[in-house]
């Protein structure tokens, strides 16, 4: 067994099967308003394909920390906009509802059990762009049963801005090299790495993030890498 | 039911035998060091005791925020040398250690069983004056089943300084009417109650306070009062 005592994930993409989540409700949101000429699939990509550039105003350009909620929601207008659905005509309400889609995203059919099995041994937590409240509505919707729940509210900042790790190191009164980050994306674990934690890769052959397209990511550069989370519990 | 999402919990009183763990762990202690003439329990209320003046200093006297492992470590100083044991003849390693039995505080009868069933239908989440690590170490040993973990050095302040009981809404995002404090300690409720929170108050009979014992706790000032967390769930 490593000599670490908290393991921390990405969430989005790495412990829940985000695209696909969202495109189930995006399909349910214009199926009510009979926007049926729209693909689900790819408006829900457009959607998500949003995410981090919304996120860089915050992490490169200066803008002042808001939550996903706050992102998600004006990414949803401009989504709206491009497909020629006004989103003044709708009611806020429907808007604000359909955002919290992101607070019920599904896990991964491997994510519970993995947890679960890290848990034993290991102090586990996620490290997420998600704030506080929408990390807990996914736990308790999805089961995940986290230790611990640190949202990007407490560190007014996204990855892979280094105070994330290193806050979260602190909050947990853990030195980064006994703390470890697994993720499927090899920019939150460079982040994680030049903190000083260790590194743990998932493959997500299903979980192409749209607005991480042009990410090379190799499994090797880790310090481990898993098929998914039950097998990198087998593998610590 | 009430109309309220989240349910936070004291946790040294309330949720946890305090004093009776403290004091096994204590008298482990004087065993090892052959200080027999030492009685544990009455040790254990001595250094329980200081923890009010010592937070206090936090709370009103300007003191910067240190964490309960900090405050703790001090006052066990003090309560050695009270007892004529030179704290600077053992060693840090073994005063550190039992400074830690404050992260090993054994959970009342009904505690894991309120918690669990609260948390069906709430967001659970302590509100202590606990730091993180502490907080999340006690949920482990202790089988606690939160939610969600927000210490007290996330809010940099002890109860109760009002910050603590707003900023813990804020992180998880609900109005303060729609979130309750439980706890065994008036003065506590009281300041939940000041921030609007709802509150309710658990007899702990056993669960006296040496540090409040002034206190005049009345289980009829509250929204509601109960015997402990089963009993609490079930009228709520």
């Amino acid at each position: 067994m490593p000599a670490i005592d908290v393991v921390f994930f990405d969430v989005l993409g790495t412990v829940v099967d985000w695209r696909g989540s969202i495109t189930g409700e995006v399909a349910n949101f214009l199926r009510r308003h009979e926007a049926h000429h729209i693909d689900a699939g790819a408006f829900a990509d457009a959607w998500v394909g949003r995410y981090d550039a919304a996120a860089g105003a915050v992490r490169d350009d200066g803008r002042p920390y808001v939550t996903l909620d706050v992102l998600n929601r004006e990414t949803l207008d401009v989504s709206l906009s491009e497909v020629g659905i006004a989103p003044s005509g709708l009611p806020a309400r429907e808007l604000d509802e359909l955002t919290r889609a992101w607070h019920r995203l599904k896990p991964w059919p491997d994510a519970v059990a993995g947890i679960a099995a890290l848990k034993k041994r290991f102090i586990v937590a996620p490290l997420s762009d998600g704030h506080t409240r929408m990390l807990v509505d996914m736990a308790k919707f999805a089961g995940l049963p986290w230790d611990v729940v640190l949202g990007a509210d407490l560190f007014q900042a996204y990855k892979p801005m280094p105070q994330v790790y290193s806050s979260a190191c602190g909050f947990l009164d853990v030195a980064p090299e006994r703390a470890m980050l697994v993720a499927a994306h090899g920019y939150d674990l460079a982040g994680a790495r030049a903190c000083g934690l260790k590194t743990a890769f998932i493959q997500r052959s299903n979980a192409s993030d749209p607005s991480k397209a042009c990410e090379n990511q190799s499994r090797h550069d880790w310090d481990f890498s898993a098929d998914d989370l039950c097998d990198l519990a087998r593998r610590l």
